[in-house]
């Protein structure tokens, strides 16, 4: 177990996400440098113990494991690219654990081009908010070199309760993460339509939902987010445009695999319609509103 | 709670949930008094202590609560009305528990004639299936008249785990059960589609359902219908023609109440493909399979 | 055709469609002795040489060939039965034209009760508006006894520019209005969604229907209705409450047909959000504002 | 009108639209230089007067306008860029006629590049199928630089019996072009729909579709589409793998301009499960066959 705090850490994406983890890995007593575009979130972390690297290339070029958490598939590529990106700085086999929501032809895409300069690049999305993330409960999905895989194990275990690997092509563990992402989402609907129809029959859907969270769906999704759909509390944890975007890329892989799915289809107007009204930074799960407009309810349950 | 057992339970319909709970009803101490058509059903409640009775309505003659649990609308209604019928025989201040899964707009409808009578008719659908009434561990909602509820309680305590009551419309407890069957059956709908996309990708749907029904939506109804899902075991527990009345019945009360639902229109047209395929005696999670077929997949997963 | 005219006809339902109907009628020659609940409209006919009864059995007692043109299944039923009714004054091989949309089963019925009194019910709704019955512009579908069609062939070749036969199963003409008027609402939809997106792009909605429907898509009922999505012109031809009713029979069609529609299900749930917007009597093709609303548009395309 | 014959036209993509558009210019005396990928084309064009270009560059340097027909955007890209490319050809003022169905980004970006060596893009994307090519039957879409539009009139109208123009957006002919598209595919799958109740109704498809597409819809495209749907002839006269590429291409539309189009959604479920089939080179009107299998009716019709 002393071996693995040899592995140094680079990371490269400090939001609400990237914060928690790095905080995790220092008190797991990883040597941690990190980058981020914008200063202010770097100090807080400098104090407990990390220190910092002037572009993403340096960061990589003072790690063996460069981990990026960022927004989207753009962002990646940027960072990962170019003279100051990740990829000039890794050494041969040095490891790219990318651990941001991403499409599966861009985890393909740069395994190519790590790989073809000796390094690793590994898709190890995850599952969780940014207090899951604080507090060591992530769920960490993977794909890639098997053998990097294990390499990375002990800084994967420090920032999470779980971790699943689902092969070699390193598209896998995002079409795993879209998946889960459009199953929560289909959560949210299903709940938003019983929830519309309890009351449009003068049932309380406290009442309705209420029950039917604490039997049969008692899991930590469906209360989570029919308490977020009861209290029509928006404020967004995970934002409206990122489910957006996340719908779009899974509706891509459904698209190149030939895979019919109407309930993405369904969820996906759901976010079209949101979008339209400039919803796109509440919380995704207001796209329970559209359920109670289409219905001639009021948005707000509450005068 | 001496008290409690002087109530006379009658029950009528024995089905496979029938015979779990009036078990447990004779465990618990009420004489109960039995009915069924078909005479095989009655000799093993006999020997266990329960009577019975010629019709529905010396059942219900003999008895302060008298149960139903029949399989649809048409039958309750055919069973209550009549010479020979449950409402014939209460007295008055009895109460009908009616533990079907019927429209609302039928316990209305007999909640009204049982009040013309003096009589009580409460609906009580409950959730779980066959082994689920033989170990106590149905969940039951219930509306009507809320005194009758009270006193009917000890009756229901002997049969579930949990009691939920939604207020004095007798229909307000079948629109939260066909609620919940709806939210059953998208939850089957949106594994299959997940599975799937999965299976098309190169990635085995055991691993991907098999992640997320462990973590963010770790709860029995996902975790049993994604075994079933990957077994292929269609041996009916709930078998598919059922299930597309129900959710027949939830889309009238969604008409009537113009409530638009369109994970619920997904959702009927895939048990009616189903249905037209000449699958209506599987198991209703067997509209799995449409998702298969949609994406040019075989039916069978295994050779 | 001196024959024909001795055909004396009854006529129950004077609505907007009702009044040019018995006008053609008398245009043609026809006897016609007419029945409506509400007076008023009942003069002007008599002006043009109708006569009246005072119950739709005596009318049916005046006639060889009663026709019904009403809103609903229920109104017609009424209509029909009781002491009063059309069927207690039919004489033995008289005929019931039943020129309403209703559903299938209720011409079925209908047919049978009929048939058990020596009498005929034949189904022969009409596609058209007001304007179109007024100026024998009608078309009709037909179906029940074969030999009873031709015998009523005169009439309804006075009402309309052609007529089109469905065979012996009563049911089978109210299926294919049912299935023009799905067609119908699929026709406004359709444009409804690409008139949505030339806006959010910025090509006036216009040009692009202007062109579609002079071109490839030039018909009667893209122009009709391309027109009055354009301008929103929602005063009612055809109320939407009414449309919805029709779509509502349809899918009852195909439940118990099991045939899956997804395109019914897509309006269907269009004409509800419509409903539980109160715009019941707003033309049908206002559905098209549902597309607007989705889209994030106002409804009123013109300040 | 003699100047007309002035302008030089060149021509890339002779495909089955290809050759009897050139055959058209030929015949309205324009000076004609092909170029095609493959030989076997060429000849016919050559012996009607036609002259060869051995690169699509050069082609664009011997024409006043260019023409391009080509099968989707990437090969419109690789055709237009590049050494040989038709932009390295184009002379000061020269414009390329972009003709194919491909997204209105793809016109915006060339259209963008034309402009900076000083050339034009216009799109001009066509409705017809081969045989309305090789009659001048032809409709036309077009956007971009308006004088440039008017100074390849006369080529426009050689070539068609319509010409609409839609602004200087060189995107929005194209997203006329797929809105056309996307109305046949539903006037498609809106057809199939009433076939398959029909028949699961016995009632006979040719007599439904055959009334309605004589009345109330009596244009083309629906009396085109119901006889292939009727016949089951799914000889490609379009190919379904250009219907889905049609429909992803307006999706992203959709998707990028935040308007939900529930319609297109069903209808590229139905391209997505035919293309799963392996049914890519069917013509695309049989997406139909689709509801036939959802409703349990084999494909085949006729044994």
């Amino acid at each position: 177990m002393e071996q693995k705090h040899m592995l140094k850490v680079g990371f490269v994406g400090l939001g609400a996400m990237g914060e928690g983890m790095v905080s995790k890995l220092l008190t797991a007593g990883f040597p941690v440098v990190v980058y981020n575009r914008s200063a202010g979130k770097v100090a807080p972390l400098l104090a407990k113990g990390a220190t910092q690297a002037g572009t993403p290339r340096a960061a990589a070029e003072a790690s063996d494991v460069l981990i990026t958490m960022l927004s989207n598939d753009a962002v990646l590529e940027r960072v990962t690219g170019g003279e100051d990106g990740v990829l000039a700085g890794l050494a041969s086999g040095a490891i790219h654990l990318s651990m941001s929501t991403v499409a599966p032809d861009t985890s393909r895409k740069l395994a190519a081009s790590h790989t073809a300069q000796g390094a690793h690049y590994l898709a190890a999305p995850v599952f969780g908010r940014p207090e899951m993330a604080a507090t060591k409960k992530l769920w960490i999905c993977t794909s890639g070199d098997v053998a990097a895989i294990e390499r990375v194990r002990p800084v994967l275990e420090a920032m999470s309760q779980g971790i699943f690997s689902f092969g070699e092509d390193a598209g896998a563990a995002n079409i795993v993460k879209l998946s889960g992402n459009f199953m929560i989402a289909s959560c949210v609907e299903v709940m938003a339509e019983v929830a519309t129809l309890a009351e449009k029959n003068g049932i309380a859907p406290e009442a309705v939902l209420g029950m039917l969270t604490s039997t049969i769906f008692a899991c930590p999704m469906y209360q989570r987010y029919s308490s977020l759909i009861l209290t029509q509390d928006y404020e967004p944890g995970f934002k409206l445009s990122l489910g957006f975007k996340d719908m779009n890329l899974i509706q891509s892989v459904a698209l190149k695999s030939e895979t019919p799915m109407p309930f993405l289809s369904v969820v996906q107007q759901r976010f079209l319609a949101a979008m339209a009204e400039g919803r796109a930074d509440q919380d995704w799960s207001s796209i329970a509103l559209n359920s109670r407009a289409d219905a001639g309810l009021p948005y707000a349950r509450f005068a």
